[in-house]
């Protein structure tokens, strides 16, 4: 049995977040499918032994458990340093510019890009239900003003955390691929260089294994 | 010249939670005050030099600059790690747990507190208007749903990260403080473990220095 537990749900954007990075380490894992159609991740269990804020994934290495995905995807670059690719740099002041870049996804661009992800693809594809357009339309350019910043950053710099692919840009994968679907896709195409960098890390194996992986649970 | 600087304003939280950590650190430090109601924060020096968001604070070490609250305090933690309070662990597995603790702070305690501080403090402060009961009568459950979360695990644990003071308590000092003066308090006055340990953390020497270095700007 691995060590290693990731528990989480297909379209969860947070468990594929930590997938990526489980990937990109090569670790052996066990994924555990968290039924929410069921309400599994809101009962008694999953709240006292996973997570008391009853949300997708959990994760297990040995006794140690843990959730919130960018938590557990800084666990994973520091504890396997030494597997699969660097996903943190060692130096502490690279390592500081890649954390502001992580908190950018985090407090900028997910707060962002997950309202639109929720009206452009989950609403529709959950509930059946349409996109409220004028939530779409007062973040699309919220999105946009976040994007001009990116791309004179990925003028710079290859990747937003530096010369290496690291965490700050792993971390946005998983709503890029889900709003690469929608009306919101010309806004990143329209930028040349945050475009080669989406076409740079979305072609990454371990990404494009961990979709497969994700993908097979459906 | 002071080799730190921290660049901000009078009421930022986010500018406080990064005096916090300078003062836990006793860090030489210069404070550069951004003149918030000039715009200077959105002027092109601004956002070239110090922030491309156009936010308040940003912090210099030498020659390596920063941006992002949380990522700014990360970095005094650890390449500080021998200068006053430690503020993370050095246990990989301990760091672990406190940075699920930092990324719910950042995920969804911050996201509903900063509504609140918006309604609450700031509106009726800056603008002269009274706060949107309805904004207030949605986030309220939603916090008290949070601190009951806190109170299960400040009940096990003396502070959020573990038995020591750490980033994951500092981090939510500044929005703590405001909301502390508003209706809101009764949620933490009710909770007797979130209630002890908002008594704890807002007694350190160091936040109310921080608190009184920024105060004296107004």
């Amino acid at each position: 049995m691995a060590a290693i537990k990731v528990h989480g749900s297909p379209l969860s954007t947070n468990t594929l977040r930590v997938l990526a990075a489980v990937y990109e380490k090569e670790l052996d894992h066990e994924f555990v499918l968290v039924d929410k159609s069921a309400g599994e991740h809101k009962k008694e269990h999953f709240l006292s032994t996973h997570n008391p804020f009853g949300q997708v994934p959990a994760f297990e290495d040995g006794d140690l458990k843990l959730f919130e995905s960018r938590a557990i995807t800084r666990y994973i670059a520091c504890e396997y340093a030494d597997k699969g690719t660097q996903l943190i740099y060692q130096d502490s002041k690279k390592m500081a510019i890649t954390s502001v870049w992580m908190e950018v996804e985090g407090q900028q661009y997910e707060q962002i890009a997950a309202k639109l992800a929720w009206e452009l693809v989950y609403k529709p594809l959950l509930l059946g239900m349409s996109a409220d357009k004028a939530i779409v339309e007062e973040n699309e350019p919220k999105l946009a003003k976040v994007l001009d910043i990116y791309e004179s950053r990925l003028a710079q710099s290859k990747y937003l955390g530096g010369d290496c692919f690291t965490l700050a840009d792993l971390h946005h994968l998983p709503t890029l691929h889900y709003l690469f679907g929608t009306q919101v896709k010309k806004l990143f195409d329209s930028r040349p260089h945050v475009s080669a960098w989406i076409a740079d890390i979305t072609a990454r194996p371990a990404w494009l294994k961990a979709l497969a992986a994700l993908q097979s649970q459906q």
